[in-house]
C-alpha cells in the first residue's frame, strides 16, 4: 500500500537557476516520511518522545525533470525492504504525472536514550510492512 | 568596538527572484551572532553547553538593497542596549561598502535548563560591553 | 477579512536549542503571504511572471512563545496600511489558541522587469482592501 | 589533486534530534562545489553567468557519524568520472579526522539559455581533469 503526500513547491525552494535546489527534494522526501507516520496514527513527533529515532545512514536519488516553484509534487512512499534494525523507504515524486524525482533512503532504528542501534519496535514493523512492496512488483533501484 | 563578519552569498540563499530570500538576512545575522561569541573567545556552542541561551525576543530589519549569489556580505555588529537579562544586538550589512541591510535583534539570556530569563552572567557582560556602541555614536532605530 | 493559513511546523524547523529557528518564522510568513494569494485565485507564481513582484522592505516580529515540531501553527495575514506603491502586511501566529508571535512585513510592488517600483495593480489592491483592517480594530504596532 | 573545504556547521543545521539535518550535507557538497569553482579561478557565478549550469542528475551519501553544531566539517572534493556532457564529483566529509560523511553527485553539463544538455567547455574539462582520481587511487562506490 502506497502512501501518498502532497507538497507545494515554495517561491524559497527555488535557487539562483530557478528550479528547485537538489538538497530539497531529500527535505521533501523527510516531509513526506513525517507525513507518513501522521498517517498511520504515530505522529513523528511522538515516535520520537518515546525515544524511537530513524537518522538516514544512506539516501539517494535521480532528479528525472525540473520542479519549479508554484508545482504541487505528489510524493509516493513506499517500503522496500524491512530489516531487523533498518528500513529502506522509497520515494517517486512526480508533478501532474510527469515524473521528477525518485529517491530511496536507509533509515536505521535508534534508541534516542543511547544513540545505539535497536529492534524495530513491533508497532512500527506493522504499520511498514503494510506499506511493504510486495516481490512481484519490487521497485528497480532507483 | 564593532565585530565584523564577512559571509558568502550562495547558489541557494536566492529565491524565484533571483535576490536573497528576505529571511535569510535574519539567519546571516545569526551567523554573525555566532562568530562574534566564537571570536571573543567563547564559542556560541560552549556558551550553550553552560545552560546559556540567546533566544530572540524580537528581530526587525530594513532592506535597503538586492543582495545576490555571488556577492560578499559584510556584517558589521554592535551592542546597542545592554539590560539586566537581555540585550539588543545590531546588525548593518553591505556589499562593496554599498548598505544593503540593517537589523536589530533583542535577544534575552536564558537559563536553558529551565527556560526561564535569567541575569546575563559577568563573563558575557563583560563582552558585551566592549561592544556597546557609546551614546555619542548611537545608532539610529534601524 | 482576515485570511488564516496553516502550517505544519517540521522536524527540520527546529534549531540546537529545539525551539524553531526564529528565522523561519519569517519564512512562515512568506508561504502565508503566498497562500494569501492562492486563496484569492491569483497564485503568487501568476502574479510574479505576470511581471509583478512583492520584496521586503521592512519586517518584523516579536517572538512571544517557543513554537515546536509537531505543532500547527495558525497564522492570521491582515492588511494593516495600503499605499500607492507599498502595503503593509501584519501576520499574527498562534498554536491551539496561544500566541506565538506577530509580525509586519512592508512589501513594495515591483515591476520585476525593471527592478523598479510601481503603482499597486487595480487587481491587487482590491485584493488587499478586502483584507484591510479597519480603523477601530487596528493591529497596535508589532 | 584535492580540493578541500572547510564548513562551520551551524546552530540551525541541526534538527530536532540535535544533530545536522540529513539533507544538508547534499547543500554543504553544493557548497563545496562552489568554493572548488571559486578556488579554480572561476567562480560558480561567473560560470553560470557565460550560460553554463550544472544540474545534478544524480546524488547520493552514506552518513558515517554523527555532526554537530560547533564541528567544523573537512570536505575533500575530486572528480571520479569525466564524460563528455557530464561529470561525477566525489565528497569525503569529516570532523578532526573522524569521517562523516561521503557522497557522490553526478552533474549534467547545461547550456542555461536552452535547458539541454551540453559538451562541457574545455575550460572546465581541463579543471576538472586536474582532480580526476587516477584509476589507481579509484575510490570505491559511496
Amino acid at each position: 500500500m502506497t502512501f501518498r503526500s502532497s507538497i507545494k513547491v515554495r517561491f524559497s525552494d527555488e535557487d539562483h537557476a530557478r528550479i528547485v535546489y537538489y538538497p530539497r527534494f531529500f527535505h521533501f522526501f523527510h516531509v513526506a516520511f513525517e507525513d507518513f507516520f501522521d498517517s498511520e496514527g504515530v505522529p513523528y513527533r511522538a515516535c520520537l518522545d518515546e525515544g524511537v529515532g530513524w537518522p538516514a545512514v544512506h539516501a539517494e536519488a535521480d532528479f528525472q525533470s525540473p520542479v519549479r516553484f508554484g508545482d504541487e509534487l505528489e510524493v509516493a512512499v513506499d517500503v522496500e525492504r524491512l530489516g531487523r534494525t533498518s528500513a529502506t523507504f522509497v520515494y517517486a515524486g512526480s508533478v501532474g504525472g510527469r515524473p521528477a524525482v525518485r529517491g530511496k533512503v536507509v533509515v536505521a532504528c535508534l534508541d534516542m536514550s543511547t544513540y545505539r542501534a535497536r529492534e524495530i519496535p513491533a508497532k512500527y514493523r506493522a504499520i511498514f510492512e503494510r506499506h511493504l512492496v510486495s516481490d512481484d512488483k519490487a521497485l528497480p533501484p532507483a
